[in-house]
């Protein structure tokens, strides 16, 4: 036994008590005759307490200490004249008096300190002692803790965790599949699952009645800002039910994980908002609702002042920035060369000043009358000393625009705290999204989202128009998981399959094998699925998931700590019936 | 709102209850006017009454009903006047007075019963329905159970859940591993793992002390009997522990799922054996203890009769198979054609009949007088009416025959009952193995493990004698997991890469970025990983793991009824930047 209790639990009223601690070397100080040495492990710190009193040989011995070594100690638990009240083990201090080094270290190339002076690559190349810090192991902490709450609510609701395969078979659409050669089965391969949707239908059919698995999903496309090539799913999947079941069992389940990890009570209902809403009122289909600012759309009061800008705009809408009057031109530039970012690619942006004393300044005055403005600050709700900002143009896009100026604004004024939670169920979300290019349909969700109920009468007439059984769940402003309910009349699935320009042939070819279950007695059915990762840099109040995953990889898709990928022997290569083919890189 | 209970709860306490129920329709009886259904879903059949008196519709829809239709049915709870005391709601049926045909079903091609008449490749290809059967399906519900109560038992010990990465880096010893090609990073592979070895060692130089993780592992090998391309590891390592620790830690785990799955309690401790003895007793490492019939060496009984058989051989072992002395001359050739069969390998088999009467019939009765092969029968403590079987040979072979041998006629004489369960520690496995072929040793367990603290002085002097600190849990004969102690000292650590024929680069380039951690103050360590199938099949008394997994590979490494792998675009590999070559196999 190397150790008769951890760094983190002894207190005062272990006084006395002879105890041997191990773990690694946090600080040293000396001070006069006297070494302290700060021991930490998972648990906490414990100072030790090399005395000039001890032994010659043990002085010697701590003498020759440094950072991270690995020790193990004997000594009787002390109260300490210097209390330390920001740390638990604070009232004591351990007289050692024997030690033994474990094992020794290198000087680590960074400190291993919450704030630490290493470099994102750094970090990531010595992943594993970045994994020291305090609070990047807290974040893996939280989601353990997560992971366990979740699946003990799930079981306490007779949902069963089921595992899906891993290697699968590549869909046609699978251009984003990471794809494995099989050995056996020469010139053939499996997939990784992007989820497992088709498992999980499979599995209603089978009657399991109600599904989840936090499980490892794959997606080998490009990684913008904070994706990973593997990322953790929580899938759930239920029968015999409709949309406000899967709501309330959900919902159920995001606020236990919010009451058993965070000790957050939420007592009313989240509330729900249409995809249309949500997109007049935010101008996203996942709105930070931490914060109000919602939309003010002016287009009927600022028709015909002869201002093109907005005259030959489809769209005005704008936002009220409590308490913003006072902003400087410097301010206001800064703002426009925000949403000016091609990110955000608005033309340009007006605004009116609604002074604290009353009056009126716009950088579109002379287009309109103060009268003329006053409706507009009175259609936004705005006080004295608020400023009201104003975007113009074509209405899907200027929306976007001004949700991102909505966001840099509640950010400026401080609206997003992290540690302030704000859910919100999306639904009724479009069937279909039409696109230009291919002049067709496509399913929003996946072909096998139902239609809602009351609209099933327009899928012909009026195709663009019907409604999803679809939903998300959006926590300040993320996209915390989404769901729908699935069609499971064939007929129906036909119709879907028909809209969306797929031939018997080619539904068949790309969805037999599910097709054919349901041919055998497939009950309704519903489910969604949340994205573990995020769920858990939202309650650890990061913007990255990348620090709540233990070994991430980086926008390369590499791993930096183990330099993968890599190249493969050819004896491999040949074994797998392949071979690099670099030239045909196009 | 698609019903108000499930098939299986409804009792005679419910009686006069409106209520609807969902399902799938397991069994139609008409019985004079009457139509019964059995209606199933994952919690139970309740029986439907379709009444002559009902409306006629409702009839007319009754008679329209299949084998696994989906249907809805409202009605009253009735107390049934023909009990069915072996199910939970044999008591009542419901009087249905509304029906919904929810989904119709084809015939299905084998019967959703426990007894089907579908044979394996049928089930295997509509997998989905062969979910639908209760047994496969309790395999799955016990599957679940168990992963929740070892996340249980493992969280109240303060042991972490942390996802370790599924795309890794080949190793060059990778010849077994599965590799992903990546379309970011032209010409490189990712391979999957065939265990979080190397990750679970880092968390623990990390700090984080106890790890585990129920995990998907992968290894692209030639299939035999019982093996999955994919499988389930209970993955384990704690820190400062030594090997009663982790012994204690991990008896506990599987004492915790046998009471909380099974209520089957061990008062005892486990009996541990070292792996000289099981082979030396059971010629075996993972002996089946359900039963004795222990190893009975004879050859210093045998020395000298001039019978070259037993003269010529450095081993002669026996068992004693009890109340078998009245085996037939033709159930002893069935026992000597079981030895000599490829798949064991023996020469013949020798017999000794202590018959009931206390005289001794023999196969080799000319060679040795009755008393001498008394004083065999003395060792092996047999009584009169046993049966001795005898093996000679070289002395490991000889034993594994044996070993096989005592497992057929455990399986003969009825004493391998799946129900009852004998657990047991492996201990002090040899470090090395030898190898003829390339005249060095290999690592038994891996490079990283430790050796006995004891047996340290012998690493240069009587390499082969070296034990490991490595151990295995073995279960009613199956190896259900195995650790050890790892090195974490690198002077020993470069002892072993020595001893093991690696230079320091080879060292380096094999293990690197392992090596380079232990740099910096890795910390004493050690774990075990659970294959988690095999646990579960333990559990569930089977013999195979294919059916605690929901949909499983055959032997091939292919899934029936997505049909992968399969062939994937020409488009799909140039992205990927790789070729088939089908010519180039060898």
């Amino acid at each position: 036994m190397y150790r008769t209790n951890t760094c983190g639990e002894l207190r005062l009223s272990d006084a006395g008590r002879e105890v041997t601690l191990a773990g690694w070397v946090q600080r040293i100080r000396k001070m006069g005759g006297m070494t302290f040495v700060d021991l930490r492990d998972r648990y906490g710190i414990t100072q030790l307490v090399f005395n000039s009193d001890s032994d010659s040989e043990l002085i010697e011995a701590s003498n020759h200490l440094g950072r991270e070594y690995v020790i193990q100690v004997t000594g009787k638990v002390a109260e300490r004249s210097n209390k330390n009240p920001n740390i638990p083990t604070g009232d004591i201090e351990i007289n050692v008096t024997s030690l033994n080094i474990l094992n020794k270290s290198e000087v680590p190339p960074f400190t291993i300190e919450e704030d630490t002076d290493g470099g994102d690559d750094l970090r990531m190349k010595y992943r594993y002692l970045d994994l020291r810090r305090p609070n990047i192991r807290a974040n893996l902490e939280l989601r353990h803790r997560m992971a366990f709450e979740i699946r003990r609510y799930l079981d306490s609701k007779g949902f069963l965790e089921v595992e899906t395969p891993v290697l699968i078979k590549s869909t046609p659409e699978g251009a984003r599949d990471f794809v494995v050669p099989s050995r056996m089965n020469p010139g053939q391969f499996y997939a990784l699952p992007q989820s497992p949707q088709t498992f999980k239908q499979l599995l209603m059919v089978s009657g399991f009645d109600r599904y989840f698995q936090i499980v490892k999903c794959f997606r080998d496309e490009d990684l913008r800002a904070d994706r990973q090539p593997e990322f953790t799913q929580i899938d759930c999947e239920m029968s015999f039910v409709e949309q406000e079941d899967v709501l309330q069992m959900f919902e159920g389940l995001v606020k236990h994980i919010f009451k058993y990890v965070k000790d957050i009570d939420f007592a009313e209902p989240f509330p729900r908002m249409t995809w249309a809403d949500a997109m007049r009122l935010y101008g996203s289909d996942k709105p930070d609702t931490r914060f109000g600012m919602q939309f003010v759309e002016l287009k009927d009061l600022t028709e015909g002042s002869g201002f093109a800008v907005m005259d030959d705009a489809p769209y005005v809408g704008a936002i009220v920035a409590p308490g913003c009057a006072s902003y400087t031109r410097k301010q206001l530039d800064k703002l426009t060369d925000f949403v000016k970012r091609p990110q955000v690619g608005a033309k340009g942006m007006m605004w009116v000043k609604y002074e604290a004393d009353g009056s009126i300044k716009s950088s579109v005055g002379k287009f309109f009358t103060d009268e003329q403005i006053m409706e507009w600050l009175k259609r936004g709700d705005a006080k004295p000393g608020d400023l009201m900002l104003i975007l113009a143009g074509d209405t899907m896009k200027t929306r976007k625009q001004l949700s991102e100026l909505r966001l840099e604004m509640g950010s400026q004024l401080g609206f997003r705290d992290p540690n302030k939670f704000s859910c919100l169920w999306v639904i009724d979300f479009p069937l279909f999204e039409w696109d230009d290019e291919t002049q067709r349909y496509y399913a929003m969700h996946h072909p096998f989202t139902s239609p809602n109920p009351e609209d099933i009468d327009k899928l012909d007439s009026d195709t663009g128009a019907v409604r999803a059984t679809a939903y998300d769940m959006v926590v300040n402003g993320n996209e915390l998981g989404g769901g729908s309910i699935r069609i499971h009349d064939s007929e129906l699935q036909d119709k879907m399959f028909h809209l969306l320009g797929l031939s018997e042939e080619e539904a068949r070819y790309k969805f037999g094998f599910l097709m054919n279950a349901f041919k055998y007695g497939a009950p309704p059915h519903g489910g969604l699925a949340f994205g573990f990762d995020r769920f858990v840099s939202i309650l650890a109040g990061l913007d990255s998931i990348r620090d709540v995953i233990a070994f991430p990889k980086n926008n390369s898709g590499r791993d930096m700590m183990i330099d993968a990928p890599s190249e493969i022997d050819d004896s491999q290569l040949d074994e797998l019936s392949i071979r690099v083919d670099l030239d045909e890189k196009k």
